[in-house]
């Protein structure tokens, strides 16, 4: 990969093809040979082509910017649209928000009908994001950057995410610290990323401890109340229940508080209990959740910050942005 | 108003002037003389006369619609978008997100690059649209619909709303039946129509069961935590508390619970609470929150189509649509 990126004209030399035919591949016609077609795709993923701003390239303003994301309901995407939407506002730029809702994502004809009105580059969080999508638009020179949850992204992907690991070392230690020694992890679903890199955290805590794995005590399933709600419930029917609970998210600590208030287990005085991501609603919790703030707002400004050096062709030191964790204490975690 | 929106060209004919001049004072550029533009932005108004679809103006697909909003970091506003998004998208049209921060809104610049980027139309949440504002927006000849906060918009004017005194008065008389005789109520901003409408509710349900209301009783705040808190805070000291209080939202709400927990009331036993809005997270409050229903996803799905069919140049039979609230009983009222 040279350091500076091909135009299109060099793409067709190389190609030994028509300028207007790598242009046709880049806007997915398919009046091109196939074999043509794959060469020329080749060379726009080694060469790492980028299209230029649309503007430069129609002289006309469009100056939208893409947001994808899995779903529009919870506070989790708001944090992190709020951050994304003030970047682009103070660059003079239009933000076009959509969701993937049970549809699959990122169709040929998603990417196609993005390019036909000129989007700049597009910020995706999808946790259904395949490497074969990932390969469709680098193959159309569109820039753009994934926020956690969407997958596990290769190296070479512009990716933006939280010191997952480094989080649920804190919680972990945290208990640790108030002498619990039956500490459960909840997760989110087990191949993401995010979650693995929590429950490495809580082992690594674990064991700087001294303290054995009990793999009854790791959980993996989805985010929300009910998840919460059912692991915990699975969790107080063992033989030794935990004393403490590091949940997968805010949203899934509200199952958690729901099952210990219908198992009887009152928080923190017989089983403590910590968040992860500090949405507004976890300090009105009662207690107020002890949670791993995860810097939401601050990923999706991080995000659109990458991705309009990526449209203004700047290289990237890294492309892989971890903001950090922190844990807040409040009233849910209190010494055994 | 004629019952047919005139074209371009007949504006032009009336006002005596070239097509191309109305189509400048349309697109707000400054090279017109003065009196010749007001007479022209007067017959706009008089007429009602709507730009067409930007796709068939100028030849291109740009296929956007605004959403304008306040603020970006409520669940409220998620639920409305969430509404707006669903629709925008079935229909094929891509959703421009923007808040207007702490800058003042549709200044005559951002109603330029709106136009500019050639949207379609644009559903505006917002407190602080003023009079002069909409009037701009008719005179550029843009659809726009109006969802409640928005200030109190003139009957002419699409808008969505809740049945705000529906709601109020549902909560009051939920807790006289519970034999409440001191209930407060706290609103949000006292210029609000939604909050005059609930407050009116209030009134309503008291005066039907032949209860005095007491002004000390209620309260104008804001929709936040710490409005709520210091709210309750001043009703708890006053000689004769309330019993039970009407919180103007949710999250209003929770600041009610901190301030009684601080207090050392319990709910319901000592206070019943009631919320507005029916957010995620009411009924993961401890104790879950009775509270009454606003259909925010489904009046942001209102506001979209009316929307789309202002696009259209359809005509609507009714300019304001209001949408059922609902009083969901939870935990935090009781028996008096």
């Amino acid at each position: 990969m040279s350091t500076r990126r091909p135009t299109l004209t060099e793409i067709a030399r190389e190609a030994n093809v028509a300028v207007s035919t790598v242009s046709k591949v880049l806007n997915g016609h398919t009046d091109v040979a196939p074999a043509t077609r794959r060469t020329i795709e080749k060379l726009i993923v080694e060469h790492g082509y980028r299209r230029p701003r649309a503007a430069r390239r129609t002289g006309r303003r469009t100056d939208l910017i893409d947001l994808v994301m899995d779903r529009l309901d919870s506070a989790w995407s708001l944090s992190l649209l709020s951050g994304v939407e003030e970047v682009i506002e103070e660059a003079g730029l239009s933000l076009v928000v959509s969701s993937v809702h049970n549809r699959q994502s990122l169709t040929r004809r998603w990417v196609d009908s993005l390019l036909a009105r000129g989007s700049e580059g597009a910020i995706l969080v999808l946790s259904g994001l395949t490497e074969a999508q990932r390969a469709d638009l680098e193959r159309r020179g569109l820039p753009f950057v994934v926020v956690d949850g969407a997958g596990q992204p290769p190296p070479e992907v512009p990716s933006i995410g939280a010191t997952n690991f480094a989080g649920g070392y804190a919680a972990t230690e945290h208990l640790i610290g108030l002498g619990h020694r039956r500490i459960a992890v909840i997760g989110g679903p087990e191949p993401l990323p995010s979650t693995r890199a929590r429950i490495a955290g809580y082992r690594a805590a674990l064991e700087t401890a001294g303290m054995p794995a009990d793999r009854q005590l790791v959980r993996y399933t989805g985010f929300q109340h009910e998840d919460g709600l059912r692991a915990t419930a699975a969790l107080l029917e063992l033989a030794d229940p935990p004393t403490a609970i590091v949940a997968g998210s805010d949203q899934q600590a509200t199952g958690v508080y729901e099952a210990l208030r219908r198992g009887g287990r009152s928080i923190p005085a017989q089983v403590s209990v910590v968040g992860f991501d500090d949405l507004a609603f976890a300090r009105w919790m009662a207690p107020p959740l002890t949670t791993v703030r995860q810097p939401l707002h601050e990923m999706g400004v991080a995000a659109a910050r990458t991705l309009l050096r990526l449209i203004n062709g700047e290289r990237l030191e890294s492309t892989r942005i971890e903001l950090a964790t922190e844990l807040v204490v409040r009233e849910s975690t209190a010494a055994r």
